[in-house]
């Protein structure tokens, strides 16, 4: 390929993410620090720019140039997954058709209306017409883009490339196999001695600068990023440089803020520690959306939640709450950030049980998809998996197929990266712990900046130089699978409750 | 013209107004909220989106969807503007060179770097390359764009639609007449006695919460804006329903933070009462920059600075700092804020004398652009001209020719709305006056609302139908002219300094 024309091309990927990076800050905003009666304008302005990057998406020049720089034998490695991974998404966007695109947008919108509406009356039947529309919808655009025979992979596709249902089913159905009993066992066995800290106040000025020590801690650079408040928690990686980052603070429970804080920063360093000289390429960015989880979840789950983490974050946190924290001890803490409990709310899960509900999840969006399960079925079947798997029977509706959102946003083939982004996190996990010589020693010494340093090299610098699976192969040396994760469950529970796993 | 096409061409007026108010929104958080190292980055994604703003503004299908339309003898007012305004600014946008546009923004960039060292350092000659190709540039640029002999009115109109020197000339020259002895009697007086704050400290929170409440009471929306920190102060309309702006606080000086947002707010109302039906066209902005600095003088100076406002506010100050304001009179405020002194910087100058420094920076740039006057010359000439108009005399060019940053962003041409936004304001001060029968106990009862409510109607609900000097002859029947504005100071500073002006 020309020189001038792999220049033109590659002027075209840097504008692509610099609009995706407009957007970035426009959500974050929305979020955040955006006036109340401003929704309208905003929403004007945040079509003009998705209408404006499908606009160069889809522009037959960009078309060209991908077409000639794949026909292009000598490109090296980075260069190649620059053209694959822009070459995909243009295919998906060439493929739907627009009037297919708008009328999803506004079923879409009108669904989570629905939901909401639903939701506050607690009767699915007001959902349940926006809910066929929109899986009938779903359908026709995995259609368009095309699949071997499985609607759900070409939806999948957007959320975790390479992956497919193919994969998923096997490793899933290992995985349900396994936690089903774990959650009896754990269940069963009486609860550990733990910190009641739910009868006390923690004022939200103390807990925002804990965050904040959790985030130097950790090793996000805050003249890169910053944190801020919302409601909901999230991570905007507006640029390399620029990744903000959300916490939710309640005087009632100060370890909603603190693992928010440590998940999302998880999340953030992921987006800063992306390889700098591709960030305007589309290898310079996560490789999927399990794999970021993985990243999230690993700092929450695998770190923050560990026994070593509290005892070297105790004195810290003793200055802060000196009161609230008279007489606790490390291990009261764990304790208390571990309670497994069967819960019919996923937001409100454990991780043991956790992947429980994604799994459900999973199966019956897969079912709707395919056409086994009917819109009007759905609730009959949602309880009686959770009641099955779970072992809890929703009180209604609210509490059971209306409790998540993303349906309402036609999001099937999001779910199933939840639990990727555990296995994932396992696998770095087990091979942290060789590279590093024992982890728990790192974290208690407050060297957490040398876990970082590892992910930011294996994982995070790769960019999307292959998909997520390779990446953590190649750093690993391992295969997907969900021993690792189950290994981990059964080392930490089975010491915590005393059980044999 | 027929509909379809005319539905084409609001389209696209109403997505130039929304990545306008994307690139709103880019300024507005670097300016707040950005983290320290993310610069380049955003320095990419507003290039990205100001070549995209260009890009469709030069698109020969809007040139064409706009002749149709100036063509077609049936379109209404407001349309008509739209297309006038539109064709305006492509106008401008087509007939330079895209050449020309990179070397000016490469040229102001290292510009700006030059004035920064040449103050550092106090050296003109590090500056003044880098001036001198900004003249000659933009002398470029003013005739590639076309005038009528008069190269600086190319200039001008990019800030002050309409507008032309041979209308300035006289009127600068008869406002600079009265102003000269004005300031003579004014500073030969003794001084008031007033009230001074300078050895106390003011809490930053309180005042904040100061600022939050005359933004209330001026009638500022708070659902639909906010108010930030920021070093510099600013207003930026991102949309009719969020307009955003911020004010500096410091601990020495409670005024500084007053007054900024009265100023700001000034700005922030004249957007938020932008006329709604039109704010995705160019009918829906304000008319000029003069105008909008109209606003906010008229709120700052003129009821901001009046006895009224003083004696209605005092109260609140007190609550917030009682003990500053220990036996402080409404009259020791005003004689406070409204004090006249000769200096040699232009934005710690009251408002007797800042015209002056106005009109020096008008002359002296008209000369450079005309060729009367070689940058090598302008610090001997600012000199002279500061001693003769101002009667102070700049210790060095850091308080001389060095102390705007305008230049050094190649800014021609925009000074001069500063002394616009004074003249109009005082033209809309008098009708404002008639209109409301006493704006003074309007000001004293609180009921600012009312003012907000004349200027909404009379000049921001009108947009940019009509160019600036036009919606205030039809708001107040008179024409542009020194007289109002004299008549003010001379009436106030008269009563407050115990002389005859």
């Amino acid at each position: 390929m020309e020189q001038v024309a792999w220049d033109e091309l590659l002027r075209r990927m840097g504008e692509l993410r610099d609009f995706g990076g407009v957007v970035g800050l426009l959500t974050w905003d929305q979020e955040t620090f955006m006036p109340q009666r401003s929704a309208d304008g905003r929403a004007a302005q945040l079509a003009a720019m998705q209408a404006l990057i499908h606009e160069r998406v889809v522009d037959p020049r960009l078309g060209e140039l991908l077409v000639a720089a794949a026909a292009d034998g000598g490109l090296d490695e980075d260069r190649a997954a620059m053209v694959r991974n822009l070459g995909r998404e243009r295919d998906r966007a060439v493929k739907v058709p627009p009037a297919l695109v708008r009328e999803l947008a506004q079923a879409q919108s009108r669904a989570v209306e629905a939901w909401r509406a639903a939701r506050a009356e607690e009767r699915f039947s007001i959902f349940q017409p926006h809910l066929e529309r929109l899986v009938e919808l779903r359908r026709a655009q995995a259609d368009a883009i095309g699949h071997a025979g499985e609607r759900y992979d070409a939806l999948l596709e957007g959320h975790e490339p390479g992956m497919r249902v193919s994969r998923l089913e096997p490793l899933f159905a290992e995985l349900e196999k396994a936690l089903v009993p774990i959650v009896e066992t754990i269940t069963a066995a009486p609860q550990p001695a733990r910190w009641n800290y739910a009868s006390q106040r923690f004022p939200v000025d103390a807990q925002w600068d804990f965050t904040i020590g959790l985030l130097e801690e950790m090793g996000f650079d805050l003249t890169r990023g910053r944190q801020d408040r919302s409601t909901h928690p999230f991570t905007d990686g507006i640029h390399v440089d620029d990744v903000r980052l959300t916490t939710r603070l309640t005087e009632e429970n100060p370890f909603q803020a603190f693992f928010s804080t440590i998940h999302e920063g998880g999340h953030g360093l992921y987006e800063q520690n992306l390889p700098r000289a591709h960030v305007r390429t589309p290898v310079g960015s996560a490789a999927s959306m399990g794999l970021h989880e993985s990243q999230s979840r690993l700092w929450e789950n695998m770190i923050g939640r560990s026994l070593p983490f509290w005892r070297r974050q105790l004195p810290a946190l003793r200055r802060l709450f000196p009161a609230q924290l008279e007489g606790v001890s490390p291990e009261a803490i764990y304790a208390a950030v571990n309670r497994v409990e069967r819960s019919p709310i996923r937001v409100e899960a454990d991780e043991v049980t956790y992947n429980l509900h994604i799994l459900l999840r999973f199966q019956l969006e897969l079912a709707l998809l395919r056409g086994d399960l009917t819109v009007a079925d759905l609730p009959a079947a949602w309880n009686e998996r959770m009641r099955k798997d779970v072992g809890i029977e929703p009180k209604g509706d609210r509490e059971g197929v209306l409790q998540d959102i993303h349906w309402a946003w036609a999001e099937f083939g999001y779910f199933p990266t939840y639990t990727l982004g555990n296995l994932y996190a396992a696998i770095l996990h087990e091979r942290l712990e060789r590279d590093l010589g024992g982890v728990a020693q790192v974290i208690e010494a407050g060297r957490l900046h040398a876990v970082r340093d590892w992910l930011a090299e294996k994982v995070h610098g790769v960019g999307h130089r292959w998909d997520a699976e390779e990446i953590v192969a190649r750093a690993t040396g391992e295969k997907l699978s969900a021993a690792p994760f189950l290994r981990y469950l059964e080392a930490k529970y089975g010491a915590l409750y005393g059980v044999a796993l």
